[in-house]
């Protein structure tokens, strides 16, 4: 334990000193649980971590699942034991209520665990967070005889999920899915289907690591004139297991495995609905409703995509420290002669530890921030805020974490572009993060489009009150007031981003979202290290007070900067890319 | 041909309208071309390039270079046979004068020619440039036996090379090599010694690609008392060859292979001098000259890696443009319902392709505006200029080509991550460029601290006056006036950074070259899009002048914002970072 997955420091400061745990657990579905039961699940969590995911975390990588003769697909053993050792532990369970056998932990110390899991091997713990958004959208949606005969098994941790929502030509538009469901008749479990399509990068859709898989598939109810309804509204949610109740095999037959760059571990597949008539598959809740529902899934995914590229992130980060303070090269400019020094002594190594620390603790700042605002869902502005921040959650960290990671290669220098060490493929894993769950641009269009322009934007409301009271904090701690007028002054230059935007045709406002959401992300990251560099600076802990101070203001010195460089076209409103004919890149 | 590696109309302008190739001719070593033999050339390269580098590019990754049990390393057949066709068709040996087989071409022909080859597979490519490369340093400091007995071989093509710098423990620090030469005796091929020592990251080490192996070899002659002399003024430079001119083996073991994250077509190797008593080397020119001689090998690597990375990003360009047009996916905001469109279509996918093209022909304009300076040896100027532009055309292609291929996975979405496209293979290929022949970081101190604040820096002096030429005549055209004011206050800013810089204590100076160097190298590369677009403009070709205008205003929109964040600390003499303690990073 020598090298921690993320520092018990880290996770004691963020949890206890900055997001406060202990003020959810007057909510009366938390109080069972004290800083107690939490420091004690935690620490289980980052021995299993350590024991049962961090292990095999480059076999993952050399060994790709693979396909039997008869299309049993084959994940790594240790991955199915680490998955199974994490559900035997409680750890899925955690987070669902005592009645369905989970222990009520709030969703904020299930996300912290989350982190050491995914810090310890990002495909083994995709694993658990697919099932576990699977179990809680069944238990949210799902009538009673659903909950119990496909979330129950999941909680348990004996049944695992996927989520099946793309196909290979519907992607980004889930509006165009032409997987049709035909109705067959009713049972105890619900109105059933029979289901007909091609899903595409479902991640976890076959292996032999459980008893079954539930498939929860968006798919659309064919009409009486036997075409499908027209876009998001006609999509409907349906629960196709891989094995009947009955103990017959689904008709649901894998078409094969995409090989990916990274993130390796778990298989990505292509999987073929009836063909042989018709997947059996329960529909959840009414019809169009599947897409609001599947809503919830994607949120915490999204939300658990921001938190595996800050685990990646923080992993980099340590592995780099702990390189730079073995190797030795070069000397100290102001010095000739004498023995070489650590690297980490070099300011440009120091430069690229900074930078690491700053967005891979912002990246989990702000993913954990956002996983407390999951659990004060009683609390209007908490709800309001976080709808604002998911796609901020999802895609600064998995921009910014990737930056990280290629810090840490070039920390290593040669050595980390080889396969001896561990950067190169934390780099490939955390290459994924900006593309599944929405891509970057998606989530830009998300934040910009539907968030900031559509609607009236009442998380920017709450964002900007918190905004400025950290501002009119720090402004009385001498060595943080000049970060405090830096976050208001940029503050204020996204808001008159925005409301300039808000001037313009919808079409022609988010045409440059992306930078947009670039500057909106890092503005949003600045004000929480703010806020941490006030909360630490408070304690007894000199040295965390320092560290944060100093991560802080890097980020007020080198990364605050770039917000303007991503405002100057938006603000600008910029049509040099969106008038380009195509012509232009012939 | 329909997929062109790198558009024969962009190499055309590059070379004819931009660079005007055809001035250099009046230097009576190029005497013998003329544009006819400058197209033929090319034209030949880039049938070769796409017949014999391209078609097993995706092949010599999947296949990496092998030990047998004899310790022999095999490279892919088929790389073998593209280096060997691309030295019997002359290309190899086109640079060098007729006297020793070459066809006397300019430096700017050639390197076109190998971005050709380079964006065909990069790994390939590269034997030629390391054998050019040490074919041309023998020719300039060895004499005419050596250049008989070592250099003409490769110029035939017969034999193929390597550079010998690093080892384990000196990499960045090639003062601190310790490998011994001891005097050995005097033959025709002049004084040879016995070297030992260990040499790391030797790419090309060892193959079955050719039929004798020129290793150029640093190395400390050891002094009277047994001990090396310090520093890099102690090193010397050597030719150990493989196979020694009577057939017998050198003393040269391959130690082991480097398992790379890409790059993989050729083969990265420990090689040990001297396991069974010293391998033969005969030095090349005088003890102590070795790193001032291998400068030489080492600048034309530098513009090399340059090259190679602006040729992936173009490569990955043009695959995302092909891909875009070619996916259907959404529909524009405008519109509702309706057929999926093209998605070249959606103003962010352009964006992202805009991007690649300002990223791709900026680096390639930059390197092949380095390789004109290399011809141009005769101009003071000129010479002063590529010395202080060498480490910006090593850093910036590789920098931005890397992110262009980041956009460029980005474009292909999911798809993008999986192996069954290009574009992964192109990114992980490219991060090795911002490593090898001295990192980002030791680019930056090369660009900062000798280039610009040690000696009178009179490359800027030249830079700054061509700057200046460039932003008036522009300031003459009313759609490219507003990039010149933008250039201007760029360089403005830029040169009083410098100024500021120049008033502190070097080591303090120097503590923020890496952000420097960026600003700096975006400030180059847009000095050079509006040079193009300049002259672009003025020609009849009108889709090309408003694809060089558009790609230029985007730059100067999107690009030229950031060297304003990259220059705030610099320019605050930020010493956030260089004064961290290592506690920060506990």
């Amino acid at each position: 334990m020598s090298d921690p997955l993320i520092g018990t420091r880290e996770l004691n400061f963020l949890l206890h000193e900055w997001l406060d745990i202990s003020a959810l657990m007057n909510r009366p579905r938390f109080s069972g649980h004290d800083r107690g039961t939490i420091d004690a699940f935690l620490n289980l969590a980052e021995k299993l971590a350590h024991e049962a995911f961090l292990p095999h975390y480059k076999l993952s990588d050399e060994k790709e699942p693979w396909q039997d003769a008869r299309g049993q697909v084959h994940i790594l053993p240790e991955i199915a034991e680490a998955v199974r050792r994490h559900a035997d532990l409680g750890m899925l369970a955690a987070g669902f209520p005592p009645e369905m056998g989970g222990s009520g932990m709030p969703y904020l110390a299930c996300a912290s665990a989350f982190a050491l899991f995914m810090a310890g091997n990002i495909s083994a713990a995709s694993f658990t967070m697919i099932t576990a958004a699977n179990a809680r959208l069944i238990s949210a949606f799902g009538t009673p005889a659903q909950i119990d005969e496909f979330a129950q098994p999941q909680i348990e941790g004996r049944w695992w999920a996927t989520m099946c929502l793309s196909e290979s030509q519907a992607g980004s538009s889930l509006g165009d899915i032409t997987t049709r469901a035909i109705p067959g008749g009713e049972d105890a479990l619900g109105h059933w289907y029979r289901i007909t399509g091609n899903k595409m990068w479902i991640s976890a859709g076959d292996h032999d690591g459980a008893d079954n898989i539930v498939h929860l598939v968006l798919a659309k109810v064919q009409q009486d004139d036997g075409s499908l309804p027209d876009g998001t509204q006609g999509i409907s949610l349906f629960i196709a297991p891989k094995i009947l109740p009955d103990g017959e095999r689904n008709d649901i037959r894998i078409a094969g495995l995409n090989h990916k760059m990274g993130y390796r571990g778990i298989p990505n597949t292509v999987l073929n609905f009836g063909e042989a008539g018709g997947a059996k598959g329960w529909l959840v809740g009414s019809p169009g409703q599947g897409l609001a529902q599947m809503f919830m899934m994607m949120n915490e995914a999204r939300i658990g995509v921001g938190i595996g590229a800050a685990a990646l992130a923080y992993r980099g980060y340590r592995r780099s420290v702990r390189y730079a303070k073995e190797r030795l090269q070069g000397r100290l400019p102001a010095r000739r002669g004498g023995e070489p020094v650590p690297i980490i002594q070099h300011a440009d190594v120091k430069r690229m530890l900074l930078a690491q620390k700053a967005l891979a603790e912002g990246a989990l700042a702000l993913c954990l921030y956002c996983a407390k605002l999951v659990d004060q869902d009683d609390d209007f502005d908490c709800v309001e805020l976080l709808s604002l921040l998911t796609p901020v959650a999802k895609t600064w960290p998995a921009e910014n974490g990737l930056a990280a990671n290629d810090l840490a290669i070039q920390v290593h220098g040669g050595y980390g572009y080889t396969r001896d060490f561990e950067v190169e493929q934390i780099y490939r894993d955390n290459r994924l993060n900006p593309i599944h769950e929405g891509t970057t641009g998606i989530q830009a269009l998300d934040l910009l489009g539907r968030k900031l322009l559509k609607g009236e934007a009442k998380g920017l409301v709450v964002l900007l009150e918190r905004v400025q009271a950290c501002a009119e904090r720090a402004t009385r701690e001498a060595r943080l007031k000049l970060c405090a007028e830096r976050l208001l002054a940029m503050w204020t230059e996204i808001r008159e981003t925005i409301e300039k935007l808000r001037s313009l045709e919808f079409a022609r406002a988010v045409e440059n979202a992306t930078p947009f959401a670039a500057a909106f992300g890092h503005a949003v990251v600045a004000w929480l290290w703010l806020d941490q560099a006030l909360c630490a600076a408070a304690k007894e802990d000199r040295l965390l007070a320092d560290s944060k101070e100093r991560a802080c203001r890097y980020f007020y010195e080198f990364e605050v900067p770039r917000v303007y460089a991503w405002l100057a076209p938006v603000a600008a409103c910029s049509d040099i890319a969106s008038t380009a004919d195509e012509t232009v890149f012939d």
